[in-house]
């Protein structure tokens, strides 16, 4: 496979620095798997940034009200909705490790896709919020 | 509450021909409450577009693979990156009629906005899509 | 050409059930044409998503109010305004096959580019919606 | 109607320099109205930037290969699919003002919904672009 | 000014539970003033997400590579191509308090809207990534 | 490198007409160099937008309240956000040659990145814009 380079070129393991190393560990340690996948690899070029967002995935991403597939479904939805090439690939494969099946992609997809058409009717047509969906006083 | 007034005016079933009034049925009936919002009362000025995008969004929102809260929650998600007004109140009003606590709704944000986050870095820094996350031949 | 697999595999008429092979057909019959592009064999994992999708795209792009190469370049335009390049290629290939000259595409694109343009001035600079452009009671 | 203000408050005609009044004598004459919209009212702080963007738009939604209604539809579902509310606002007001009907700014919002649906469906399952709807060597 | 009310409730001080009053406290401390604006307050349902965002943005608009008001220039510039309301009116007060001038705000907008306009040619028209663009191999 | 062809094919100098030679000619003459990057050979296929969008993007990016560096982050910026592949790969190589360290560029992209996550949590949980973000009568 032929595709233009990274922008930033991937930092590897033996290449970095013991902070970017910590990152990586945890990673590992998290997801259980020795593979770091290239996302990280280049954001390791601003060691603070890769700290601070594997931090922030890893406490969001976890279980708590909602369960990690559905938060992985959501993931997918919203990077299908900003068109990310990589990002579709990696929740995509991310989701399916968690137990999507076909039948759970799809449907996400189509949820995913009839709300980026009824947002654009919403958007264009202007009509007045229903009193009935605000919330009420005291409480969301 | 002033806001703009809506660019087609909302049609209101005294006013509505059988064809809009068949749906508006359908909405009640699917939904067991009396009340239509706006969205579909301003999609009336075209009936087959009203048919066509009820028929659509009862079948999508329908319990399949997937719950129809898990389906609301990817619905505000995507209606936030997109920032459709009127649809974040709709949706987040419907998410909490399914049984969305405040806390799966702000976890459905959170991970509604990391989304966003690192779909921009990964658009940026364009790292190469890694082969384990690629499909098998003969399968998604 | 090498590019990424798709994230689902495409269904070939030869492999597709007999409903994925009567939409295969209806695009065939109303296309005039043998020829079944990518975006639908990829959708024929969730047969009653393919069907309802095709039905409305039939239905929105078909002769009403509206030619047909009118919509064709709307689409054109929204979809580079996403930047969904499976819907750049396939739309600009319908808008050609329905008639739209070099010119006429530019043309478009450069109503898209400049909208995109003022679109973003109009969401910082928030002027307020001036009177003369509000819909009047009882029409839009 | 009470609203935000806007973020620069928008320049008078009595309160404009000889620059920005030439160019707001340029859109009352191209316009054939006295009346001057906000847009340009608050886009007149930089007075070069008025100038260029005006100049931009008179070509660009001229009489040319498309016609200014047809233009003027692609520049709605654009603004619709970008959430403006001040453009959808101004650019339906011009659509109408140029002859739109309900039924054709219906159309070209089902058109640009649709695209926005199709669009995500494409961008999360990554069709492979078909031989078929890419450009011959040496054309468009 | 009326609006719609926030679907979530702001959460004052007074209300606030010691952990959201331990980010509060920091957020007046690190601007040297008593003034939380209303998205910590919102955000402070989920106590967690809302000491992870303040700390991520502090980091990110402190002083580094960039300086601050540079920052939020660009804070802006996005938030413009997003269309987000809150947003803009937060941050163009923020990038005004750093000691933006007009012209600094109004030349940050006309290069974003510019983006917008040149971002949806290239995503039309797909001309390939020059050579000359592409990262040599070894550094970004 | 293997890509999908342009969908207008580039037009080189020797096939241009003089009016879009004399842009070029600008173009080498402004950016010092002789290299003309693919963006402007396919906006060729229309010499009047080639000319505008030339002039306006000359005008744009020089040298005013803010110098062609910033200027050319917030551009990366924007086209991150967009999701632009021509546009990260052309302006993140801009950027660099106008003296932008990695640490610059990776601190812009978090400043965007971030942006686009809180941009999100506004969106979805609509805070009411606080009074003291609304600029003064009389002035931004």
């Amino acid at each position: 496979m032929t595709a233009l380079p990274s922008l930033m070129p991937p930092i590897e393991y033996e290449d970095a620095t013991p902070q970017v190393r910590a990152v990586y560990d945890d990673i590992r340690a998290t997801r259980k798997t020795d593979f770091i996948n290239n996302f990280w690899k280049v954001l390791a070029h601003d060691p603070a940034m890769l700290a601070r967002t594997w931090e922030k995935l890893k406490a969001v991403m976890a279980e708590g009200a909602l369960d990690p597939l559905t938060k992985e479904l959501i993931y997918v939805a919203v990077s299908a909705t900003n068109g990310c090439e990589y990002c579709t690939y990696s929740h995509t494969a991310a989701a399916r490790a968690k137990g999507a099946s076909d039948a759970m992609l799809m449907e996400a997809l189509a949820v995913a896709a009839a709300a980026n058409e009824t947002n654009r009717l919403a958007n264009a047509l202007r009509p007045q919020v229903d009193a009935a969906f605000l919330p009420r006083a005291g409480g969301g």
